[in-house]
This record gives C-alpha cells, sequence and structure tokens, in this order.
C-alpha cells in the first residue's frame, strides 16, 4: 500500500507536470532518432524502429527517467526548471529508460520469458523473433545518439559518457553473474550464498536503477561524481533493499496487488528466500529444499514456501527490512548536504514497506 | 591470389613486427578486463569471460585491427613508432576487433549460424547458449572501458568515442535492413534491388571494416575528422567494393581458396549476384529466379547458378570490378595529401581481384 501510495504521489505530487512534460520530450527524442542523418532511412526501417521503440521503451512506470527531473529539481531548490532545464534532466531520464528497455529486451531473450509490462515480450512478436537482438543494439546505440546531440560540449559530457558506460558494464556483469549462479545452483544449490546474492543485485539492478538517475541530476548540477561515493554506496544499499523486497514479495506478496504470480521457486532463482531458508535451515529442512526447489509442480513449490514459513522467513524479512531502514536512514542524516539527504529520502519513501 | 599474396605481405612484410606487437597487447587488454574493479569478480566469471575474450575476439586474421597500425605509421610517415604509439594504435585496433567480435557473437545467434572462424558459433558452445546475448553486451561494454582507461585525456577522446558510437549505430541499422530485406525477399524477390543491396552493405559492413581503421588513425594523428569526408566517402565505396566481391566469390570463387561453400542462394540472400541477376533476365528468366531462389535443395541452386552463367553475371562482375576500380584509383589520386593517398592504396591493393 505505501508503495502504491507513493506511486501516486509520484504521478499526482510535484511530478504531475513533470510526468506530462517527460511523456512529450519522448516523442521529440523518438523523431530524432527516426530523422538520424547517420543512416538512410527506409520506410520499413522507419516503420519497424518506430514501432520498436514504443513497444519496449514506453510502458513501465517510468520510475528511473522520472526520478532524475525530481532528484535535479530537489539539489536545485527549485520547484519549476527552465524549459533548457526540464529538457536536459527530461532528456537523461529517458536514455535511463532506454537503457532499461535495453536491458530487458536482451535478459527477456536469454530467460525464454513470454510477457513484459502485460505483453508479449518483444521477441515474441510475430515477425520480430531474434531480430530483437539487433533491437537492442539499436536501443544501446539510441543512447549515444542522444548524448552527443544533446550535451556535446557542456563540461560534463565525458563523465556523462563514462558514467553510462560505468552502469552498462556493472550491470551486464552481474547479468552474468546471475546468469552462470542459476546454472549452477541447477546443479547445488548451496551454491547460493548471501554474499552471491548480494553481488548480482547490486550489480545487476541497484546501479542503474538507483545510482543512475541520481548521478544524472548530480552531474546536471555541476558536480563532480568523484566527491559522492557514499551517496552511491547509499543509494546500491536501497537497490539491495529494493530488491530483497522484490523476492520476499514474488513469494508472500498479494498476487493481485503485484499484478504477477511469482515464479522464483519454480525458476531456481537465486532468491533472498532461499539463501536466507539455506542459512536457516537443519539438515532435514535442507533435503526438502534439494528435493523439490526448482521443480514446477504445484507440490513441490508448496513444499518450498511450507518450508519458508516453518522458518518463518516472513519474520527474518521484516526484521532485515527494519534494520536496513534504520541503516540507511542514519547514512542519509551523516551526508553534509541537506539537499542531497532530500533526494535520497525521497528515494527511500517510495519503497520502504511497499507492497508491490 | 592477389589477395592472398596481400595477406602475406600483411603478416610478412612492413607489419611484421606490428603482428607479433598487435598479439602482445592483446593479452595486456584482456588482464586489464579481468580486473577491472568496476565489478567483484568470481573466480566462475573470471574465467568465463577470460575464455569468452579468447574464443571470440581472437581467431580472426585481425586485417582491421592491424590496419590501424599501418595506416597510422604512413600517415606519420615513419616505419617505427614509439613505444607509447604502437601501444595507443593497436589498443585502437584492438578495439576495432572487439567490436567486430561483439557483431559477430549477435549476428551468429541471428543468422542461427553453424560455424564461425572454423569453429562452432558461440552460443553453439555447451553451456553458453544465449549467455551469448550477455557476451555480446559485455563486449561492447569492454570497448568503452578500455577507451576510457587509455584515451581519456587525450584531445581526440570526445571523438573517438563519438567514432565508435556513430560506426555502431550505422552497423546496427544496416544490419536492421539486411534482416527487414531477407524477410521480405523470402517472399517477394523483387524486393531486392541495386539500391537496397547498396545501402545494406554500406552500412552494415563498409564503415566498420573500411572507415573505421583509417578514422582511428587519423585522429592518432591529430587529425579532424570533419575536414576527411572524401576519404570517408573513398573507404565507403572500397567497402561496396569488396563486399560485391565476397558475394561473387560465394558463388564463383573456389571453395579450397576461400575456405567454405557458399550458401547465398539458399539462404535467399540479397546478394549483389541475384540483384544483377534480376536486372538482366527477361520474363521467363525471371520465373526461374522466383521458382528456384532460396531453396535448399541442390537442383533449385543448380538452376540458379545456371541462370547466372546463362546471364554472364561473372562478365557483369569482371566489369563492375575494372569500373570501381578505375573509379577508385581517380578519387584516391584526387586526394591533396600524399600520405592520404598512400593509406588508401594500401587497401585497396590488398582488396583489388582478391580470390579469397
Amino acid at each position: 500500500m505505501a508503495a502504491a501510495a507513493a506511486a501516486v504521489a509520484l504521478s499526482n505530487g510535484s511530478s504531475g507536470d513533470s510526468k506530462a512534460e517527460f511523456a512529450e520530450i519522448y516523442n521529440k527524442l523518438k523523431q530524432e532518432m527516426l530523422e538520424d542523418p547517420a543512416f538512410e532511412f527506409t520506410d520499413e526501417s522507419l516503420q519497424w524502429i518506430d514501432r520498436m521503440l514504443d513497444y519496449n521503451v514506453l510502458g513501465g512506470k517510468c520510475n528511473r527517467g522520472l526520478s532524475v527531473i525530481d532528484s535535479y529539481k530537489i539539489l536545485k531548490g527549485v520547484d519549476v526548471l527552465s524549459k533548457e532545464e526540464t529538457f536536459l534532466a527530461c532528456t537523461l531520464g529517458w536514455c535511463i529508460e532506454w537503457l532499461q528497455a535495453y536491458f530487458l529486451v536482451l535478459d527477456d531473450i536469454m530467460d525464454n520469458s513470454q510477457t513484459r509490462r502485460g505483453q508479449p515480450c518483444w521477441f515474441r512478436v510475430p515477425q520480430v523473433g531474434l531480430i530483437a537482438v539487433n533491437d537492442g543494439i539499436i536501443l544501446r546505440s539510441h543512447i549515444s545518439r542522444i548524448l552527443q546531440r544533446h550535451y556535446k560540449g557542456k563540461p560534463y559530457y565525458v563523465d556523462l559518457i563514462d558514467l553510462f558506460n560505468e552502469v552498462e558494464f556493472k550491470s551486464a556483469s552481474g547479468q552474468l553473474l546471475d546468469l552462470i549462479t542459476t546454472h549452477e545452483g541447477e546443479k547445488d544449490l548451496t551454491k547460493y550464498n548471501l554474499n552471491v546474492h548480494r553481488r548480482i543485485v547490486q550489480y545487476k539492478t541497484s546501479y542503474y536503477s538507483f545510482y543512475l538517475p541520481v548521478a544524472c541530476a548530480l552531474l546536471l548540477s555541476g558536480e563532480n561524481l568523484d566527491n559522492f561515493g557514499d551517496v552511491k554506496n547509499i543509494l546500491v544499499e536501497m537497490g539491495t533493499y529494493f530488491q530483497v523486497q522484490d523476492d520476499y514479495l514474488d513469494c508472500f506478496g498479494d498476487p493481485e496487488i503485484i499484478g504477477k504470480i511469482g515464479t522464483d521457486i519454480e525458476d531456481n532463482k537465486c532468491s533472498w528466500l532461499v539463501v536466507q531458508a539455506l542459512e536457516h535451515a537443519n539438515e532435514s529442512q535442507k533435503r526438502i529444499l534439494f528435493e523439490n526447489y526448482g521443480k514446477s509442480d504445484p507440490e513441490s513449490v508448496a513444499n518450498v514456501k511450507g518450508l519458508y514459513k516453518e522458518l518463518n522467513l516472513e519474520a527474518v524479512f521484516h526484521k532485515y527490512e527494519k534494520e536496513s531502514y534504520n541503516k540507511l536512514i542514519a547514512d542519509i542524516e551523516a551526508q553534509p548536504s541537506k539537499a542531497v539527504q532530500k533526494v535520497l529520502r525521497s528515494f527511500l519513501d517510495k519503497i520502504y514497506k511497499r507492497e508491490m
């Protein structure tokens, strides 16, 4: 409920205008991509890119993109940005959404997924198939095209490029670790542990979802990212906390509220829950886990869920949630800048005790 | 024979030393990627990346990479580069080889190919599968990591990044056009024409294979690429000529010499030959083409090859080859800089009348 409220706050509150402005700028950026003089488009390739962008870049909640604008406003201490500032903040927000689309299009192929954001995954659309791999490359290169067009000449241009590259590298490395780990976990569940889980989550998700939007806002504000190592660490921690919630809700959340039926158990995922179960289980409980985890028949799934209840993982989670929150609050309050504190608080408030 | 000789010249001639230096620098760059502090590697992920790089970045002839060094020497008018100059030129050469690996790993998935450089395609290696998609992302991001590490602070750093990004965008757009066109060509062969063929070849191959190495050498030499529009056009033309040869050799080349058996006819490729056949055929000959192109039974393939002979496409090719060569020579000689002329000639000499 808290997160649902936060989502509403995001769209109705200070971001009400932001959201409309943000949406409008997508059309401009898409148009620029379709008119890029670096390629002689045919009608067919124009239509393809147009449809591919709408299908993959749109359709999400745009939380990552919108938070660039919100963070930038807080850092500047203003409610309203100039037209140019708005454009530059929204455009960086869209670059993050483009990056997300790039990752999702390719992840869905690797995971052989069925649906994404309530529609078939892009590679499952008739006539798309594995052309989706190339669309991933195009999405990636659009980011560079957009950055070059709108930020070249700005004092922070090089830092912006380096930032996106570093985050891309971290995310791909985290994804590799996830893929290798899941492979090994299929043969031997004991490969899963808290350290592996933390590393996957941190690199695969936290950097691009939590650190990147704030880092973009900091660069827009003229800051040097080298001075914000603590901020980076706090955001990465927050991203980890967010993913642990995700793992928890996959099993214990209300499917009506989270909008999907979790399948982490069936998929043999290196979820925070199975890691905790391995940590807390005695030998006979471990045997139940080894025998039932990663199987898709309802009985096996029920056995795993039963074990999670038996081990009281709900309480383990609530304890983790509380400790995480307290630690994050303390770290945030130790930040010298009130504006930075406010940015970090705005992220934390959106996710603390979320139910979706 | 000419090209075989050129290949020998490349490895024994002025590039003899270059090749050894070049090979050595690969190990250094790989090591840096494996020690990148932006990710906490596990043993498994280290081994994975190590093997993935050797498997995909190595194994080619490295013509693109080596030509950065050769071109740079010619532009500077020296036979021997300083240690630092050698390192910077070789490293850019390797970035192009990394880019090539990125494209090939993903192209092979999209084309459902079997082998590459005499070994199974990376995604066909047991335990790799679609993790290869993520390896593509990693290869791509390595380029940015290498550029950042070794060129940040150089006056041409931004131009280098923009160059790689533009070339990536052009290549992916060309690949999209190829994929869409082949799809449509499967339903209606008349979609294939010279203009479509030129566009695919130019964007998909020429920019990264011919223009990129020279552009890298020019940037190393302190030149502004905006002043070399003609050089770009000449190299793109040369790349087109190279691909037309490729299409020709796929059907008329000696499999013993080219090292593979061509399957463009079976694969319904938008080859220069089928485009020329469509251009020169009468109605009844066109019917033969429509009925037999894109089929894999030997009789259909033989019918298409028979038609190519009947239409005397060998002579059409030799006429094209000669005209292309003469035009390229004239354009090269119109270049104001002798050094630039020499660079362009060195490329043309390597490919003119090649048989492999």
